[in-house]
């Protein structure tokens, strides 16, 4: 049966890291929300699933995935679940939760990635915290990119295995969100890239390699594969970027 | 052997939500920062280990656990590990999916707390961005307080094994962790939670169920439990404050 993934329509936003394994692995799936409004599927669908008053397990925001009955919230939950099925985990156990505790950090960077163009409040504009945001993406850009950034370069060059993949000895689900965090830091502060990459250069290759790799170079050339825009997580504010 | 626990002197912050699993479980701990300088304990110990060049696993930040020679970071990842080996995730392997999810789900509500006084960044003093900060935690009481108590309320009211538990049909890490999460809120914010609570009876009185538990309240009577203060996460800044 395939795998159903539900996430707002129109933007990558975080259901893009889950996305990248589905394609990668070439998995059956279908991408709920982004279908017409009808049989169970569509925003609608989406939006009534986390309403639904008998649901034992509700969750809280979008992404989830079902797989048959059972209902996963939260990307790195999510990809904890499926990178074994799907080949695409550490195969020693112990190595699966330092996998985990990878992808987390990437949780917390993408949320303070978010947080550059809404400090103050989701429920508000980007137009409604343009100073707040002007101070955050400041501090962001020269605290906390470099600090997230250096971090996984480190980690990559201790593995190991090599430094050809985050953890372990062949790819993993971390490695293909580390691409997807280049690719939208690439798009969000694109004068900040340009000039801190070369402090990076383990991760830059690693998000080359995934790039090139046959299914995700299909799916990137793909209508499957969404644009950045500005209505999410990593959004292009010219006034926000400056040389990291 | 004990596990170690890695986290900041002087602050429950996010330390807790892991020792409230290893006191409640009566489980073989140390908790390393808090022990003097001496032999691989205290604070030292703890950079040091963060700053090691030949580890494979090194976290981001504390808190982490070493269990032998495995490095845990993130607490929702030591939760998940830690569950079934000491009896407090649920049996059914799904649903530690769903348990790990609702710890997410609380982890991001953590984040949110913790910005009510640090919107602009953690580099920086609450007193360089107070403005911000009164405009963050306006938001923060009307609109994200209420739509992640009030998700966790519904949570546990369509728990199909009923009320008492928020996953399953018996005591869980996520029980353990809303118990703390009521804490740390009535700290920062009594006047909101003492308006928001009747909205969230089940909430409250899991927490309760929680409090009375005999291990619980022995570690909560002991000097082993710190208490909130204007270091941690949780921050009672009166001017931050109001009825929600």
């Amino acid at each position: 049966m395939a795998y159903k993934l539900y996430y707002w329509d129109g933007i990558p936003g975080r259901g893009e890291f889950v996305r990248l394994v589905l394609e990668e692995t070439g998995a059956d799936y279908v991408d709920i929300a982004r279908e017409p409004d009808r049989q169970g599927r569509g925003t609608t669908a989406m939006l009534k699933l986390l309403k639904d008053g008998d649901g034992a397990t509700i969750p809280f925001a979008p992404p989830f995935l079902k797989d048959g009955d059972l209902l996963i919230s939260h990307v790195a939950n999510i990809l904890f679940y499926l990178g074994p099925k799907l080949g695409l985990a550490p195969e020693e156990e112990d190595l699966r939760f330092v996998a985990n505790g990878l992808q987390l950090t990437i949780t917390d960077f993408v949320a303070e990635i978010h947080d550059t163009h809404h400090p103050i409040g989701v429920s508000l504009y980007y137009e409604d915290q343009k100073p707040e945001a002007s101070r955050r993406s400041s501090d962001f850009l020269s605290e906390r990119l470099p600090k997230f950034l250096g971090y996984f370069e480190r980690v990559l060059r201790q593995n190991p295995k090599g430094a050809g993949h985050i953890v372990g000895g062949r790819l993993s689900y971390v490695d293909l969100s580390l691409f997807q965090l280049v690719e939208g830091l690439r798009y969000a502060f694109p004068k900040a890239m340009r000039s801190y990459e070369e402090n990076i250069p383990g991760v830059i290759a690693l998000h080359d390699a995934v790039a090139e790799r046959p299914n995700i170079r299909n799916y990137l050339a793909s209508d499957r594969r969404l644009s950045f825009n500005e209505a999410g997580i990593f959004r292009h504010y010219p006034e926000l970027d400056r040389a990291s």
